[in-house]
C-alpha cells in the first residue's frame, strides 16, 4: 500500500508553522509497513486543495490530509472535500453531542461557530474528536481510502491512534512487504568522519541498504534491510547492525526514537545512581532534557542554573578567588561547579557545564563557542574542553548534548577522547 | 514570483526528520514578496526527484531544492540535476580548495569521498558551502531559477543569507506586490472563545484578511494586507491590528517571531527587574526558555530546578512541615518557593512552578497536569493553579508558558484571571 500526505496550511508554506504533523504520520505509516511515496503542502484554497487531491488520488492507496477543518473562516478543507468528493454536508448528531459536552466539561459558553462544525460530509464517516471540536472523515472509495484529520497535532494524533491506524493496521494485514527499519544514533562524530570510520559501505551494509541522517546532536545511521519474512528481514538488519558497531561502538549511544537524555537516565537508574546538575551557559536546558521522561526523579535530584557567578558561589560553593583569577568560563570553574553540586545534594554523580553561547562574548577575551563540561563521581573529577560555533541555541543543544555524552562515556567506562 | 519548495529525503517522509528547512525558505520568501504556492517531498531516488523538479518547474519562477546532496552513497540530487537539466560533471578548483582548507583548518583527514564532492553540473554556479563540504547550485533556464542546497540546515541557511536572498531581492526589486503581514500572538485562550470575542470577523479584517493558528503555547492570528503601495498596506494592517487589539488586547504578548520568553525577558530588562526562577515539575525548561537569548544574563540571575523535596528545602527554604502536610504540588510549596528564590536569590522577582506533569501521579492522590504558579515581588506574592492535560512534554511547555504569562501580567498590571 501506498500513502500520499497532504498538509493543508499557508502558515506551512510561509514558514510559521513546522509540519509536525506530516512526521507523525509518516513515522506511524512505516511502523505498519505503508510506504509514504510524497507529501506536498497546499495553500488555503479550495481550488488548491481540490487540484492537490485530484493529483495524489491517482498515484496513492490513502491519502491523509491535515489541517483546514477548525472552526474559523480561513479552514477550508471542509469545502474541498464536499467537491472533490461530490456529496453534501449533513448535521451528525453524534458529533454534536461531542461538541456540547466538551464546552459542558470546560465550564466554557458553545461557540456559535462550534455548532456549525457539527455539519459532515455525508460521504464521510465522522472520526470523533475527543481533543477539540472539528470531526475528522474517513472515507472509501474506489477501493482507496481518503482520512481528513484537523491540523492541531494532539488532536490528529488522538484520532490517528484510537481510529485510524487499528483500521489501517486491519486492512495492510499479511499482505505487507517484510521491511525492518533501525536507525543507529551516534554522536561526537561528523558524517564523513563515521563514514570513512566504517570503511568499505558495501560489505558492512551486505543484506542492507544504509542512508546517514545528519542532526544538531550526532549522526543517525538508518538501516533496512527486506526479507521474505519478518524473521529474514530482521536478520539482515542484526548482522548489518553488528558489523556497524563493531566499526564505530563508541559513538553508538542509542536506536531508533531515543534520546541520548533518556539513554543517560536509564544508565543511571539502572545502577541505582542519583544525578545533580549545574549549568550556566545551557540555562536549564540540560535539566529539562533530562527530566523529559516520566519517572525521572528516579536519578535526577536537583539542578541549578548558576548564572550570576554570586549563585555559582552561593550554592555551588566554587571559590571566589579561583573564580575572579581564572573565570567563570573555565577548567577550574567547571570542576568546582560539578565537584560543588554533588557536595551539596549528596548526589552520586554532578554533572557542570560553563561556556560562552555567543552571539558575543560578553566582555571575556574567550572565544564564543568555548564550553567546559565535568563529570564528578566517587572516583574523582573529568574536565573536557569543546569548541562549537556562533549560533547562540545550537551551541545550548550541542553543549548539553557534549555533557550527556560525557557522562555516557564516564558511566560505561568508554574513553572520553574521540 | 511565485515559488516551489523541493525537500528530497527518505527521512522526512518517514518522519524521523522534521522539514525545518522548508519552513525556513518559506519564512524567507514571504519576506521578500515571493508567493510559495507549495512544497514536497520526494524520496531519495532518482527519478522521484527528476519526476518531481519536472511537475514543479512548469508550475513555478523559483524551484528550491534541499537535501541529498552530501558525499554518502543515499544522496542523488546531483544526478538528479545533471539528469533534468541535461548537464555533466566537471571538477571544480574553488570549490575543493575550500574542502581543503575545511578539513586543514579543523585538522581532520580528507576523506575520500569529499574530494569527490568538488565535482558540480557544468550547467550550475556553484554556490560555497562555509559550514560544510557540499556546494549548492544556482541555475538559470527560461528566465527561470533552480537552487540547490544541502539538507544541513545551518549549511543550507548560510547559503540562502550569503548568496541566494541577495540575488532574488534583487530579481524582485520594484515589481513586487505589497503585500504586508503580521502575526500576534496570544496565550491564555482557546480559539473558538478568541474568535467568539471578536466579535463580527468581517468588520474586525475590514481591509485585510485573518487567519487562526493554534499552537500549544496560544493562538496565533495573522493579518495579511495589501496596497498600491507598502504605505497603504501598512496603514491598512495597523487599522485591523488595532481593532483586534481593542477586542483582545491582553491575550496579546507578541509579535510574528517573537517568543514569550523574549517579550518577558524584555520587559525585566526595561524595568532594570532582576529575576530568579524555582521550577520542579518543568524541570528546567523554563530557565531554558528565558535564556536563549543573547544578553538573558542582564534580567535572569539563577535558577534552580527543585526536584527532590530535599533540594526545596535545602536550596529554597520551603518550610518542611508545610512540604509535608500539604505536599509538593500545593499553592503553599508554590508560594514558598517563589519567595525562597527570591530571598536567596537578592533577585527583584521570584517565579516558581510545582506540578504533576504526568504520564503518572507518581504516588500523589491529585490529578495528573494540576499545576501551581507563583509570582514574588516587593508587593507579595500571587498564586494560580492550571489544570493541563495528560501529556508530558505537552504539559511541561504549558506550564512554562501559563508562568511566563502570569510574569507578563503581574508586571504590566493586567488581571492574571481570564
Amino acid at each position: 500500500m501506498k500513502a500520499h500526505i497532504v498538509t493543508v496550511g499557508d502558515e506551512i508554506l510561509l514558514g510559521s508553522t513546522l509540519n509536525t504533523n506530516a512526521a507523525y504520520i509518516g513515522e506511524k505509516m512505516s511502523e505498519i509497513e505503508i510506504n509514504v511515496g510524497g507529501a506536498s503542502v497546499a495553500p488555503d484554497k479550495i481550488d488548491e486543495i481540490v487540484g492537490e487531491y485530484r493529483r495524489v488520488w491517482k498515484k496513492a492507496d490513502v491519502v491523509f490530509s491535515t489541517g483546514g477543518l477548525g472552526p474559523t473562516h480561513d479552514d477550508r478543507t471542509r469545502e474541498a472535500v464536499v467537491d472533490f468528493f461530490g456529496c453534501q454536508l449533513v448535521g451528525d448528531k453524534d458529533v454534536m453531542e461531542d461538541i456540547k459536552e466538551r464546552f459542558d466539561r470546560l465550564n466554557r459558553p458553545l461557540a456559535k461557530i462550534n455548532e456549525d462544525q457539527a455539519m459532515v460530509p455525508d460521504c464521510a464517516e465522522p472520526i470523533r474528536n475527543k481533543r477539540g471540536t472539528a470531526p475528522g472523515y474517513w472515507i472509501e472509495r474506489d477501493g482507496k481510502i481518503f482520512v481528513a484529520m484537523p491540523g492541531v497535532p494532539h488532536e490528529m494524533r488522538e484520532m490517528m491512534e484510537t481510529f485510524v491506524l487499528p483500521r489501517l493496521k486491519e486492512r495492510v494485514g499479511e499482505s505487507a512487504a517484510h521491511t525492518k527499519r533501525l536507525t543507529l544514533l551516534t554522536t561526537g562524530i561528523g558524517e564523513s568522519n563515521l563514514y570513512d570510520k566504517l570503511g568499505d559501505i558495501d560489505e558492512i551494509s551486505e543484506g542492507g541498504e544504509l542512508a546517514f541522517l545528519p542532526t544538531l546532536g550526532g549522526v543517525r545511521i538508518r538501516i533496512t534491510a527486506v526479507g521474505e519474512t519478518d524473521k529474514e528481514a530482521d536478520e539482515k538488519l542484526q548482522a548489518v547492525e553488528q558489523r556497524i558497531r563493531g566499526k564505530a561502538g563508541r559513538f553508538i549511544f542509542g536506536k531508533d526514537d531515543e534520546t541520548l537524555a533518556e539513554v543517560v537516565g536509564r544508565l543511571l537508574k539502572d545502577r541505582d545512581l542519583e544525578l545533580a546538575v549545574a549549568e550556566s551557559c545551557t540555562g536549564g536546558l540540560l535539566s529539562s532534557m533530562l527530566t523529559d521522561f516520566g519517572g525521572a526523579s528516579d536519578f535526577y535530584e536537583r539542578g541549578v542554573v548558576s548564572y550570576s557567578n554570586a549563585s555559582k558561589v552561593e550554592i555551588l560553593h566554587v571559590n571566589e578567588d579561583d573564580l575572579n583569577a581564572e573565570g567563570a568560563v573555565s577548567q577550574t570553574t567547571a570542576k568546582q561547579m560539578a565537584e560543588g553540586v554533588k557536595a551539596v545534594s549528596a548526589a552520586d554523580v554532578g554533572l557542570a557545564i560553563t561556556g560562552i553561547m555567543g552571539p558575543t562574548a560578553g566582555g571575556s577575551d574567550k572565544p564564543v563557542g568555548l564550553v567546559y563540561v565535568a563529570v564528578a563521581d566517587d572516583d574523582g573529577v573529568t574536565v573536557k574542553a569543546f569548541n562549537f560555533g556562533d549560533d547562540r541555541r545550537q551551541n545550548k543543544v550541542r553543549a548539553a548534548t557534549a555533557a550527556l555524552d560525557m557522562l555516557r562515556r564516564v558511566i560505561l567506562g568508554i574513553s572520553i577522547d574521540a
